[in-house]
């Protein structure tokens, strides 16, 4: 038996350096530079590119190495017998609202005006608002957006969240279904996207969805770069009713030169950093899965095609 | 018996039209048109001239229009029968510590450098460091230095604060005086000077001051220009000692066009913004004070040339 790691455009040295660590006795191995794909039952996996999992005829566990697994159950039909766990890692949770609220303060702040501004040798103090005037909406309450939703709370921001389900926290708004969309996003300073990528998300934020939002209000995209249709956001942008976005993700990564995201002057790019998996505190849960595959018991964190949002 | 309003280089009508609101009776007037120098008994002054002060010969209070009151002492010697009042306003501490977390949070997760990467449409992820991982200090705790001190540590990062004397607060490392400078020093990732003007703070940060930092970490400067020297500043920028420095506050305000800082390349200028009075929340405590003067009462907020650090 052995483990493959499918790791597409990274490098894998560091997951297969910690696994060896907490995994002595395995065989590991870097797809495609694999032995005998009939030993292979567990598998690492970071966007696998299709057919990639159909090599493995004895495959038993797909582990994603992200908090997502929307790279595996859009790529492969998982038969019943494979289970698929994703990470939960608080370090992401913590990432993301770390993240999150760097880059409302820096809005609100109008700290990039100043950047210009030093640059024109120009003295503007402009006034500006205080937490407690700010709303944010979450989009997607699952467990990393339930996390930020709070931290944003218990420092003063208006915090509501949009999600399937309602959701029954002390001090956040929770609005669900498309039914109570309109009146979610209608309210809002500030968009936060950090919903996973299902069929219902795709292509969820066009041009009908963002002109619901109230106008000069901010995007930030965390979540996936699917969920937005480029074009309708360009257009909104350039229509003067969205007052800015940042983009953490996008349709194809990385972004290519000739979109026209990189030289809008509206749009903040940055490389997919929002929240990124810590291999010291994943590994742990990644190598208790291995062994309860081995073992027969269920995985730690099983995730399935209806998982989320 | 009239006000006087003392306001260089602002407009000083919105604080006119609120002072009017809330003491309708009274005769207020906008230096330098006052009708009659004798009959003012209460001076609203930000940043008045050497001399202003001495014009007004029946004086008995001063309502500073901020939190800092050197504006006053450092050109006006007080007389015994003159009270001075400075504002203490919740919005001021709060501004305070938001835009301190904005600038630290941007710096930490490297948003300028993918700014930069953006123009040169160029994809590179970096690493960067969370918030339970960062050394903070806060040079002055005073009031609007302890609420950073204690907002900065309720969200994680590990706070410590250098005053006059010890402070005792859960959860914040106190250090005082000039023998543990170096050790308060020696361990920060981020220094935050929120000390008011006093002669021992004059030119406080100096070469030999700034050496004691750790190698790149970073300034931030919320306090009084005067605090620094900027020559020195520029040379530990140079020498790759400081990583980079925001600068709010100046010795000379608005920054002269001449001044090295504007193009200086980890040198961050923004203008005096980091807390700005607030009309709203801190005119009831300055016609409280009208009030409490013309009745012979203590202001509130009272402040000598002793006070604070």
């Amino acid at each position: 038996m052995s483990i493959a790691v499918i790791y597409d455009n990274k490098d894998p040295k560091p997951w297969v350096d910690a696994l060896s660590k907490h995994l002595p006795v395995e065989k590991i191995e870097i797809y495609p530079n694999i032995e005998e794909y009939s030993k292979v039952e567990f598998v690492l996996a970071w966007k696998a590119k299709k057919d990639d999992f159909l090599k493995f005829p004895n495959l038993k566990a797909i582990q994603s190495l992200g908090a997502s697994v929307d790279h595996i159950f859009s790529i492969f039909e998982v038969p019943e017998n494979v289970q698929v766990a994703r990470i939960v890692d608080f370090r992401l949770a913590d990432d993301m609202w770390e993240f999150v609220l760097s880059i409302i303060l820096k809005e609100m702040k109008n700290i990039s005006q100043f950047r210009v501004d030093q640059t024109n040798k120009l003295w503007r103090p402009t006034k500006y608002k205080h937490i407690t005037e700010i709303s944010v909406g979450i989009l997607g309450a699952g467990e990393i957006g339930m996390h930020v939703a709070k931290k944003l709370a218990a420092i003063g921001f208006n915090v509501s969240v949009w999600s399937r389900n309602r959701k029954f926290e002390d001090g956040i708004a929770s609005y669900c279904g498309s039914e109570e969309l309109e009146i979610f996003l209608s309210k809002l300073d500030y968009l936060v996207d950090i919903l996973p990528f299902t069929k219902a998300t795709y292509h969820l934020i066009d041009y009908n969805f963002l002109k619901k939002l109230k106008k000069n209000a901010f995007l930030i995209n965390v979540g996936r770069g699917e969920q937005v249709v480029d074009e309708d956001l360009i257009k909104c942008l350039d229509e003067g009713h969205i007052k800015g976005a940042l983009l953490d993700v996008f349709h194809i990564e990385p972004l290519p030169v000739s979109h026209p995201y990189w030289k809008h002057p509206k749009v903040q790019i940055t490389p997919h950093i929002a929240s990124i998996t810590n291999i010291e505190s994943s590994i742990l849960q990644i190598s208790e899965n291995f062994n309860r595959m081995k073992t027969g018991k269920p995985l730690l964190n099983l995730a399935n095609q209806k998982t989320s949002f």
